[in-house]
């Protein structure tokens, strides 16, 4: 089954623990003569990476890319493309301690997978630890250069549409939303916001986390995905419907806990079907019908847990009070991974030569 | 990639039109000697059929499962079991004037096919339409077999949680959670009510319901689906987390448009972590903690569009104002699919003899 | 894994056992728009189907397509596939006393099976009899539709090259692969010969298996497999070689006990590198080089044991004397999957649009 | 379809190119809690390591093998296993005028690895070197480890029958066999014999060899695969027969061109049935019958290709004159890949708890 693989026929496997020697992925199915951009790669992984706020995880790591197959020149070759970030940080004397206590940490998954495996990995969590995201990263990266060739009008971007207690105003909303209609491939106007959280009031974001982060609490929320650019046809009815892959590869991330396809929240599912068909210029639908896309900007919805790891737990653990910033990239790397997946199938669907 | 495929192991390769000859599935990696039960495989398909009451689609049809392969003397051969229902009842001349008509009927699929495939079937949405679900069903029914012989106290029994404006009340939601608790195996407490919607005022929900297929108007909501009897160890991360391939399973049906782990609502969501993680004796988590289930019940909340065949569209076409109580049974079966497919694989996770 | 499923991205899904209600597919990935011919589909049915000659199987059973799904007008809808033939000559009878005696069948392996899955068919084999090879003649008729629409030229035969202890001369070979070239596609000039083995004394040929068939013996032998008109650029390194993915489906068939790539015998790999790589026009190679096709004619030989049902043993059976000339479009229907199959899979080669 | 990774559960993803930063493999589906010996891994690879002989490949590489994930405490956690080997010794210089030449070097793949991929990696072939073997060996060392601890008494030994015009008596045959019979589970009687080939001369196989390089010439030849101590009910029919995957797995490697199932030459194929069932101790069968294993001692006859780099061509590259010696334990890695695969994959077979 590879159950640390993804995707079709773009796939990629990930493999590495929080606390081993590497972390990292082999990507399968990447087509030849992609051009291959190392600074792209590395800016994608720094935008996941942890230490550069206050208020995130202070387990600072330079997560360097570094190749060791598929790319010659600076182009694809069509074989395997292995890609590896060194662990350099790792303190598992801060889990030492952990490893003797029989306290189980709330939410964490340290008893469930030593049920499962008998043998298990306790420095850090091993496979259970965020850290696993950075190969998604990379492989999305991948994606995203894919994309970019044979869609280059087509831009992903994420944002935080609540954090705690804080909700973007539809005006918010709406203000962001057209910036990113207005960006090009792999501009993040996002980026520039504490959090990645448009919210009007920057200082009252940041006074959120760091409060959090100082009490042992942590926050949770829900993030808005975007895909301007869209392109149809995407989707393979009827278990590979783009709405069926996108919610598993989002559910695949650690902290997500919940999934709406298009600009709804829980009000929309009381609506009769004539309001529910009739608003929104169809935004209602998130660009998706019969699980095909139809063109239109792509919306999702995600729900993400406050973080596990809250202080009277594993006080030194070195953890974010709100994971929603550094999970935007990995969504979108998910995000882009299935698109890339899908627009390749698409020359599959014809018979015509 | 096999689109029309689902599962690792245990996999059903579902076909059929709604207006061809036949719909169907073969099962495959089903183990050898597995009791079956004709007649439970036929009560789940009347469970799902149409024709039921006043306010379902008026398309009546028996819905009678031929076993063509993989049964000798009611046990499992461990070869691929094909089960057909034939079409009896397709009046495609409803359709006649939708195929000669440009209007595209709202929330329906018909024109994204169309540009996906070139040529498509217009005699009723051919795989984009509801009926495909049947062969979910046939596949769902070999799944709760394996479930009852392997862990006889697991029950999957989902309900509506709101359908439109009405909504459970909390004493309502636990009275039959409660009723699922004390319920063995594939026994469906729900059944008994209006649209399995447990709602304290019955007629209040046929009133509803009469009334949108008079107006041509429709309803959707939330249903809420329970695992009682879980078995602790189910999931295979990272990418087949259960709480991944359920929302995966769960969003390759026709309506759905959203999934939410655990008993929250959007409300969970803006809580503090302190607050989330120490609440309702963890039912927030659903009954997963890092990808794996954890022995507790399993709780997913699923958002349904209301039907998108409205009358000023389709005006002769045989659908449902509400397709939950219909999709009860199709969802249900998809999470027993998972569950079995994940309870098999678990043979695998360790190497002890 | 899919044990009954053939194939990466043109799939088909095998189901049925020799004394069930139906054998058949289901055939997943052809992409729609495909023009489908009843009559072809049905001529290469025929031309696996027993008792058609003295000397073959007196089992005679009409064979009858049944198209079930995924054709509406004569064209393919991109929708699954699924064809039926209902078995109606099930004399079990004829296996009555095999149930119940305790000899097992030389070569046979009713035994094995009942070891491995505990409960078994008796009923003539189950899915070990002969019979399922129907499925992969219906999918291999699909995949040289394709063919004959994407590369019109590639022509798929095979013949006879032993039969026991009659060889066909070089000079044989040489006339009937001229024949091959000059065919177009579908066309089996191999078919007006006695057991599809070009032999220049056609009666001795019959007059073997005659006497094989009166004595309760048989013969084995070997195939030549020819595909002229071969495209270039098939294969998909390392793993689905062309040369693997074609000796992998080969050797699925039940009575195939060898296979060699290019016009080699045992003889070729006692040759040294020199005169090996500079004999006969590249022939040696079998039209792969690095495990793609070159272009060149694609050659496979394959060697096949005498049939396990010999008279001491299963006397009433009803078997054929010599298994190749039945065998030979179920091996043709092999490689036409094979082939249409990654001819779909190079449109995924490069990344040009 | 991932065309770099095999295996159907027990999986492994292969990459790196023969000139780039490293080669390796990330292995997927190894249970838990197997006990690893990197002692046993480094023997593994160093059996197949050039350099070893006056008449193998100058290419002299330590071929160290590093470990970068998914071991802990020296045993395996059930998360996938990323093991390494860095390339120190590429001299694409030799390769430099092959890539200036128009020359195409006979039976190399150079010129349709560029046809199909239109960029492609000169530098020494890419993955089309037999460099890419050195990630077979490493995931075949993790199968033997299973197959040790699951089933102790099976032994995986192959050796040369033929090199060029020196072949095995019968005598030699039956004595190597019985050496085999007689040793533990990853003990190689074979590897005392020049160029593993027990023939009762062995100087006259040393001066076969030299005397080919010397000349710029090539042996190829017949390789015997036996497995002693063999586990009954292996293989998933039907088209995952053991015959049928280990035929795939032994024609994926580069100079393989054919494979012949038991102790059978081509003259077994023109004996009549009754002399072909009745002889031998049913070794003719090879160990398989219905596809399935039998317990018996599991034959297969590899065929090999003389080497294509011969002198003539690329005067200078680093090359055997027979790859048999190196090619054996491959093959012996891949048959161990595919035994613990399937041994793996039987748990699935019947329902019983």
């Amino acid at each position: 089954m590879g159950s640390n693989t993804f995707g079709h026929h773009l796939q990629f496997h990930s493999f590495g623990e929080s606390h081993g020697e590497a972390l990292g992925c082999v990507i399968e199915g990447c087509p030849a003569g992609l051009n291959f951009s190392p600074d792209f790669l590395q800016t994608e992984l720094d935008r996941r990476r942890p230490g550069q706020a206050a208020w995130v995880s202070a387990r600072n790591e330079a997560d360097k890319a570094e190749i060791l197959s598929g790319i010659y020149q600076n182009k694809t070759l069509g074989t395997p493309i292995c890609v590896i970030v060194r662990n350099q940080n790792q303190k598992s004397s801060d889990y030492k301690e952990i490893e003797n206590q029989t306290v189980i940490r709330s939410g964490h998954a340290d008893d469930v997978w030593k049920n499962k495996f008998s043998h298990v990995d306790l420095r850090g969590g091993g496979r259970s630890s965020g850290r696993e995201t950075i190969a998604r990263v990379i492989a999305g990266a991948f994606a995203k250069m894919i994309l970019q060739q044979l869609a280059p009008q087509l831009n992903i971007c994420a944002f935080a549409e609540n954090i705690g207690p804080l909700f973007l105003s539809e005006n918010d909303k709406q203000t962001i939303i057209k910036k990113i209609n207005e960006s090009t491939a792999n501009q993040y106007p996002v980026d520039s916001f504490v959090a990645r959280f448009p919210f009007h009031d920057q200082p009252q974001v940041e006074e959120l986390l760091l409060s959090a982060q100082n009490q042992g609490n942590s926050w949770g929320g829900k993030i808005h995905i975007h895909v301007s650019g869209m392109i149809a046809g995407l989707g393979q009815p009827i278990f590979h419907k783009l709405k069926s892959d996108i919610s598993q590869a989002l559910m695949s991330v650690g902290a997500v806990a919940g999934v709406v396809l298009g600009d709804n929240d829980e009000k929309s599912f009381s609506l009769s079907g004539i309001d529910f068909h009739q608003t929104k210029q169809s935004q209602q639908y998130g660009g998706i019908r019969g699980g095909i896309s139809t063109g239109e900007d792509l919306i999702f919805k995600v729900l993400v847990k406050p973080t596990s790891s809250i202080m009277d737990v594993a006080k030194k653990g070195r953890h974010d009070p709100c994971i929603i910033p550094r999970a935007i990239p990995v969504l979108e790397a998910m995000v882009a991974l299935v698109l890339a997946d899908h627009l390749l199938l698409t020359r599959l669907d014809q018979l015509k030569i």
